[in-house]
């Protein structure tokens, strides 16, 4: 089959190469990929930071948002068949350590990610653990399909938060960011107050996805603005998906009191933060990592068949082999989400 | 001023009186009314049934959906100024029994209500104690602002389950299950299946309001259609605002398991009920009664700023002499909600 | 290996057999019991009920309850070990179907469970998926370890509620709600109300773990009592384990506006109840099935640890060989839990 | 009346003067003390650090931990009576902001505070608003009766998480820490980490009041103490109440994945947190204020009667006239709470 294969320890160092079919184990399934998506994970890789120095191993096949059809079926598989067309969850949890017991896969002790540390989708085939799949509905279309792995983030910051008829600011409009304005919209989120830092082409997104107030915080200051819009009173719930220092205390500072930030951003380094301000407001600060297994796989099927429009955000497609093309134009950050056909 | 008095314990005997504008204590306020409607309670004290002639004593103004404009100002009040539009909640609540000293006023040991317990919005002027009231967005229609005492019947209905992207059943099509209708859409309901008895007006509003399947139980069997177009699953959440036994029996039986049936429905008499179905669903049911005080008054400006559309609910408009013509018209059933201009 | 076996399907009909050590699947375990309990299941069992006749296939080794030591691992298993000290949920959960991905095995679809509709305890020997057990305290009594199963039914309910430094009540006093008792003694209930309907010796046993008031109501009126002790303010939360149609009632009178009701007992028939009671009070009902996996098991742990007193629950113990005595034991009512030595 | 009177914007300067007994507002009860307690806050106003020099204007009566008799009735109040054994909240909040409309007084747009912002309890009389009183038992203790306030800030706290039968790390043992200490230990907490800088009073205390292990973080290190006792595992929940910085951030790293932490703690500065860490957690922080009105207020009622033992922790008692002396024992630490008998 064919697979892009980050070949290296460096910076890009990614080619399509023919190489075998993997094998599966019982408890697997092999799947025929028809779509793959490229995360912001699959950009640090490529550019080979910090965090890819420590974590990850070359050769590896990247990709872990994606959608195909179940090629192969393991001899102790209980309910997946041939034919299905499926997507996963890209956490493999363990099941049997203290969160995974309890209602908490996505913060299991022991968990391995497709794409990071074992083949993921950039290729024709992948072998997937049956546990992980998710059946999806028919009608389906594959640029929805694909991006449930992060549309999954989002659904979980979102509804961490009580954000529907409520004021809501989203900081960071990165395709995440992005799917968490789409959401907000789809679900009738009071205001929708968007903040984006620089990038025009998805403050641009943003307003077509529906955000109520775009705020450009390299121009104008969010605080300020979203203050005198809500008469002083503060946004109900904040989103931050940006990772920046800056959008976290502005995120704390609009915040009512009572009300609450749910940060899925990935942050460089420590945050200075006045935890004064949280405690007189009696707010709460949530973590959000992976998604909900599998409660959010559900929303996002429920999502889908109410209707939501989040055609806009998957903005390009390109075919497996320019997969290198497609990094360029995601390091550009003039794109939302961008797909590979393999 | 004029007012519609219901002069004696019998059928109908409401009649549009000349009398004084009533006095206000120190922390009321007195409001000019612009708009009132019609809830199903006023029929009950219209057609004088044996709850009627239990609670009610006459002479009474009723009603306690309305809107207005605040006229006058009691000497203790805090905040509400002279010109303010608002509408109110219609529980006025001890505010020191142990329900509402911990979040539960809308079910107060000591609750009077408007147009029930004392002088109601009927008529051209009304008392309201000022912790009341709520102030309407200067824009808001008068036909949303009325219906906001029902409206959050509605709200605390649906937001008391967890709806959103959810198949959800709705019991009874009446004004209230017709606003729930229209929430479920406007917040992304999954699939809203409607279940009807008979009134084809009704039906055909929750089809205009959103639902995605009408059934109109008096001729399909909503248990089988439900089942089988969840899959077998069954619906998340069951809504029941019917009263009927039938339908609460029926909103267990599609009910998937852990999940949850709300019941705002008032019943004539005791039901039987297959207790051992809940228990080995593992599911609960929830009693509903008024709205919770003020957070669904909050949640419904919220709604209403998102753009819900809650237009085709209010059906006719009546001058508050023609009362005994929209009583007889809400008894016909061939309306939605019924407004009255004083 | 000796097993005590019904054998046919009538009253009864339970002896002790020498039958073959089973073989495991690979992801199973084979358990050596050291200890077994006797549920209310195991009643029905032996009582041939309809229930049973229904459910039951013979011939059939009874017991959910049980602690004992892994004998052997099969070769898909990933953490269990030769020697550890085990017990575990007696609910086998696909773990595919909606509930089971959505946090709530405990009412899966396509649940089987051990020593109902698989060989169960009352052996030397089991067969036990590794993903059902759960590894003891070394130090934890056998008389502990074998009654998690219900005791996890009891957790479940009471943890359902808001408990702690509330008054409850408790309704039925058979070994489970004789185990909620100890467990709202231990958590720091306000007040336990507990009502039995005439068994002396469990009311007796009652008082022991800790209960304030005793209430047989074959003599004396709960509601009455319980009114007039909480001031007429009534119970935050009513706990219902007797499966009696006038306790269901009686926990309606008695529980305080916006309280609920947490119901784990079984009905011979439907309930007549008063809906609108419920929703006059905005009250809710919840049906409690099993026990949540496994969160109830850590909850367990916990109580354990922190010095929960449930030793006089485990009133009598027997050898293997003399099951049908403890049956008729059972059958007296006068014990508590009753264990079986292999 | 003889009150304590703070005379000047300056360290110290409190003296006990002979002034005239407040007059009180139709809303409001006159209070005879019976006894009062002295909070952190009013340690502050003593030594009259920056926040004093902002918040407080002099002359001041402080105090608003207190219990006493109703000695006289405004003519609008509406249930208390003379001779009322009461306590009540310090936090006198507005009513109608947005926070008060939705259960959220505790963090009231515009509180006004007893002692802080109006006249307190470290005098003979204190007028209060009607609607702050809580009605104590007849048997309750004067001890308890007056620390209710920093009891509800504990309450809060610890019921903010779910800590019975979970490990719990309290951080920082003042007076409000050690009752955190009592309450866990009272409910079932599975086992009490109690984190203390130096104090060797306050640590002995929290072993008195049932911590199981003391941990004196100037000399060993609370992260390996708790990390190497849970098994690597972390505690469910973390409760700050020092306002040290290292106290926050091994607080972060004792959690387990999906745990939280609850800040009461006041710090005197911003803290650098690694906010990657509480993502991949999936933790949450909280941050708590006040007491919920009157939820706390219960819940302590519930804990008295069920017995808590929280007589260790009032250490200390003064005649009014001894003030300065009990502000300069509360100052060496070698306390737990400090009464005042007027």
């Amino acid at each position: 089959m064919r697979a892009a294969v980050k070949t290296k320890p460096a910076f890009g160092s990614i080619e399509v190469q023919k190489i075998d079919i993997p094998s599966i184990a019982p408890d697997e399934v092999l799947v025929k990929l028809k779509i793959a998506s490229i995360c912001g994970t699959d950009m640090h890789i490529y550019e080979w930071d910090a965090w890819s120095e420590r974590r990850i191993k070359t050769p590896l096949i990247q990709g872990h948002e994606w959608a195909g059809e179940v090629a192969e079926v393991g001899s102790a598989c209980t309910w997946a068949k041939k034919g299905d067309y499926v997507s996963g969850e890209g956490h493999i949890a363990c099941g049997h350590c203290y969160q995974c017991r309890t209602g908490n896969a996505h913060v299991c002790d022991n968990v391995t990610i497709l794409g990071i540390d074992r083949p993921g989708a950039f290729a024709e085939y992948m072998p997937v653990p049956e546990r992980n799949l998710v059946k999806n509905d028919p009608d389906l279309p594959l640029e929805y399909a694909t991006i449930q792995d992060p549309l999954g983030n989002a659904v979980y910051t979102v509804f961490n938060g009580d954000c529907v008829a409520r004021d809501v600011a989203v900081f960071g409009l990165g395709p995440i960011g992005l799917m968490a304005v789409a959401i907000l919209r789809h679900i009738g989120a009071k205001r929708i107050f968007a903040v984006g830092h620089k990038n025009e082409y998805r403050i641009r997104l943003a307003k077509k996805l529906g955000a109520d107030r775009l705020i450009k915080s390299s121009e104008d200051d969010p605080v300020e603005i979203i203050l005198e819009e809500t008469d002083g009173r503060g946004v109900d719930e904040a989103l931050e998906f940006s990772g920046g220092e800056d959008a976290l205390k502005q995120a704390l500072k609009v915040l009512k009191p009572a009300g609450s930030i749910h940060i899925l951003g990935f942050y460089a380094k420590p945050v200075t933060l006045d935890i004064d301000t949280l405690t007189t407001k009696g707010a709460a600060i949530y973590g959000i990592h992976g998604r909900r297994m599998f409660e959010d796989w559900y929303r996002m099927q429920g999502l889908f068949k109410s209707g939501i429009n989040l055609m806009p955000v998957v903005t390009h497609k390109f075919p497996l082999d320019d997969i290198a093309d497609a990094m360029e134009l995601m390091r550009s950050g003039d794109c939302g989400k961008v797909a590979l056909l393999p």
